[in-house]
């Protein structure tokens, strides 16, 4: 099996054929990676910093070239993709600092007390350390943030694992200049050999997660795919965490004094709705707002004059054009915006824009829960608040929910918490295309939007994905690690 | 279905037969839970503070009858029990303090920042919700502390979770009565109906793992069981943490300087080893020592004048024989302290101590990975450091692992770091039994210890198993919850 780049806006075949990763050549790989996992782990933070910063001030310089290629490989454009090799490479920087503080080591000391248990007890101190090797599925909608050179990448490596990356198909020359980028950085700072490595194809990935020395896998895409791969790590004879961020509709509920400007508000939707074609997990592509309100007679004039957005490959313009047309067979689904038909000469999606009521959906809940991956939205007009509710009540988990509305309404409050109880992360008045690299951030939620809603993918927390505690009791000073020494 | 109380010191049951929970039971159940689980979770840290609290001070108050009915069901003997009260008591008012100072919820503020991201970013506040309620597999050995009343029960409820208890078939009588103090408490102090419940019966267990309402598990019990479990867990439409407590073989290895006196050091270890008849996850049944330093049979003699203990059940009697057994039949392996025949009237077993060397142990790693749940000792004869390194390069994942040496051997500081890699608790110059109740403690390790390294089931943090971060994006003050405001 093979490999290679298409162009999406003609969707022609160009360059070189790329080998998939042979059964071998993996094993080869996942041998060196093991062998590393020791030394890496024990690198000091300061050492692993400077070996951090190093990737990321070797990607900066070769940005041009790689934004080049990931342009023709994906049609993202080259200011986007720009702006994701920057921050790709403030992650890399982020968690250096995080490690050379040694923030991500969660030390805790108790200083033994004397007595009975349970208040007497010996001295106690805990740290982290590193799973080890990590296995990481790129993603394909961000070739650099949430691919080769991406957070998981930079949080595995950050925590002391060896990484191992699976690229993805709709950018494997992208996959293959960062990942020589990066790791000839790391290995320039001194990185032992196995540190870093890059795998190609679907069996290689699928071989990869059942791989006994791979002992944590991260992941972004599909729900399906994501499931797949949750189930071998899970049924191993020797499970491991599987990370797996797999979308979500991402609501958006519009109260009725939610949206006091509604031209103003459809623009914005409509920019949120087609900002990189759609492909993005945070795309709000179900919004909840006031029957009669006007707000989707407004966003279907907006989304009607933009121009249809290049899709990165031919199996997101045909899923989209699956979901799309299964939603707007059901009943009560009017379609205001019409589902592209097929694109030639390349992968091209318009904006989508159906809509139905709260009876409707609650009817028929996949109108709830289907994610259609690109600029395709679902509205939903609510008669009552009580609807409003009752719709809300069928929601699965998702990365973020969203509220536009007026502080002073008493229904604000009751969606701020009902939103928090099915999403990861909850915006006021704001779109949630966009995740920001922080500390208090949280890219994650309940099932099926992630398989592990206690952890983040973004944010200097999705370094704690990787790493285990360790208690050490009585041990003394001079043989207990440096960070647990008074 | 039913169960009925069994008298281990006789084999004689007694009392009422008590019925198994049915499905429609656990329908109720988990329906009250569900009901239960906003308004819980939503309860202010001092009042679940307040709640925690009356139920050890009614756990507390009827201490003398919960320590007669349970050892009459399990012989352990009424001052260990005694005991056990008393960690459960004070593990429910340390939950207490937690959640009163909102130390579990992991606040972190990150206020805006004006610019371009990655740089600039909006204002991020996160903070730890509950994840719904809980199920919580109660262990044979530790009626009390790891039982109905137990740490992750607490835990759970601290969390703001409810939860319900599948009681252990060794113990229903006292799970019964435990319960009705436990959930008594919790009505009194205003806790919603359906906050805590207690069910019986393995089929119940299975079906309770599998009930859409439950969103967590915990679990303390034997490897096979646990991992069924946490395969149902992770093979459900919707996947949830299983957080199985499996057990291990706890290695100790004493160094060539490591047990200068060697009496003492035998009649420590036998302690341990024998403590609750061996019935401790952190038992340490495997013990590797410096060959012709003569400690086997030092242990040997020293085991040899204890009298049997009693154990908990049939099965525990059976497992440990039929173990025990198969060990003893590998080649090279030398009985040293007999394994017992057939018990009549109770359950009750003698130490037992196999001896072999690295050789045979290398060749026949099931002696390095074999739990024998009772108080059954292998120790590992070893030629040379290089042997003992290469013996412990075999061992699986497990609870703790303790080095007996001296600090100014170079051996100590590369035994502490190869423990490291394998366990998550190390030990100097101590024993495992006993697992203090702190911050700083981590009761978990690499699988087949457990099905989650990243989490501990005692201290603290074993809150954090049941709670989901959540960040808010650009929400006003008055919106966001108490805990978040400025």
């Amino acid at each position: 099996m093979s490999l290679q780049s298409v162009d999406p806006r003609t969707g022609t075949p160009f360059g070189d054929v790329i080998p998939e990763t042979t059964s071998d050549e993996l094993d080869q790989i996942a041998t060196a990676a093991s062998a590393a996992a020791g030394a890496w782990s024990l690198t000091t933070g300061a050492k692993r910093a400077t070996a951090l910063r190093a990737v990321a001030d070797r990607l900066d310089a070769r940005s041009g070239e790689l934004v080049e290629i990931a342009d023709r490989e994906t049609g993202l454009g080259s200011m986007r993709l720009a702006g994701e090799v920057g921050r790709s490479t403030f992650q890399l920087r982020m968690f250096a600092d995080l490690v050379e503080s040694g923030g991500h080591l969660g030390v805790t000391i108790d200083h033994a007390v004397p007595g009975a248990p349970p208040t007497g007890h010996p001295d106690l101190r805990r740290m982290n350390v590193a799973l080890g090797p990590v296995a990481v599925f790129a993603a394909s909608n961000f070739p650099f943030a949430f691919g080769v050179p991406g957070g998981d990448a930079a949080s595995a490596l950050a925590a002391g694992c060896p990484v191992v990356v699976k690229a993805h198909p709709s950018h494997p020359r992208t996959s293959i200049v960062a990942g020589e980028v990066f790791g000839d950085a790391l290995s320039a700072a001194g990185a032992p050999v196995g540190t870093f490595a890059v795998v190609h194809g679907m069996e290689a990935g699928r071989e990869l997660v059942l791989t006994p020395a791979i002992r944590a896998a991260a992941f972004t895409g599909s729900g399906a795919g994501g499931r797949a791969l949750f189930d071998l790590a899970s049924n191993r004879p020797v499970p491991i965490p599987f990370y797996g961020e797999l979308g979500s509709v991402n609501p958006v509920v519009v109260t009725p004094e939610g949206a006091p400007d509604g031209s103003l508000f459809a623009s914005a939707y409509v920019d949120s709705l087609t900002m990189g074609t759609g492909q993005f997990c945070t795309n709000p592509g179900l919004l909840l707002v006031p029957s009669g309100s006007g707000l989707t007679e407004r966003i279907t004039v907006e989304a009607s004059r933009r121009e249809p957005g290049v899709l990165l490959n031919a199996g997101i313009v045909g899923h989209l054009h699956d979901e799309v047309a299964r939603l707007a067979a059901l009943p009560g689904v009017r379609t205001l915006l019409a589902a592209p038909g097929p694109t030639t000469g390349g992968y091209r999606a318009g904006p989508v824009i159906l809509a139905t009521d709260g009876t409707a959906a609650m009817a028929q809940p996949e109108l709830l829960r289907t994610e259609c991956f690109g600029p395709a939205a679902v509205i939903v007009e609510y008669a009552s608040e009580e609807e409003l509710l009752a719709v809300l009540g069928l929601l699965d988990g998702c990365l973020v929910a969203t509220v536009h509305g007026d502080e002073v309404e008493p229904l604000s409050a009751t969606l701020i918490s009902t939103l928090s109880g099915i999403a990861g992360r909850v915006l006021w008045n704001d779109w949630p295309t966009g995740v920001a690299v922080t500390a208090g951030q949280h890219h994650g939620g309940p099932f099926p939007a992630t398989t592990n809603s206690l952890h983040t993918s973004v944010g200097t927390a999705a370094v704690l994905r990787f790493l285990r505690p360790v208690a050490f009791q009585s041990v003394p000073g001079a043989l207990l690690p440096t960070a647990l020494q008074d």
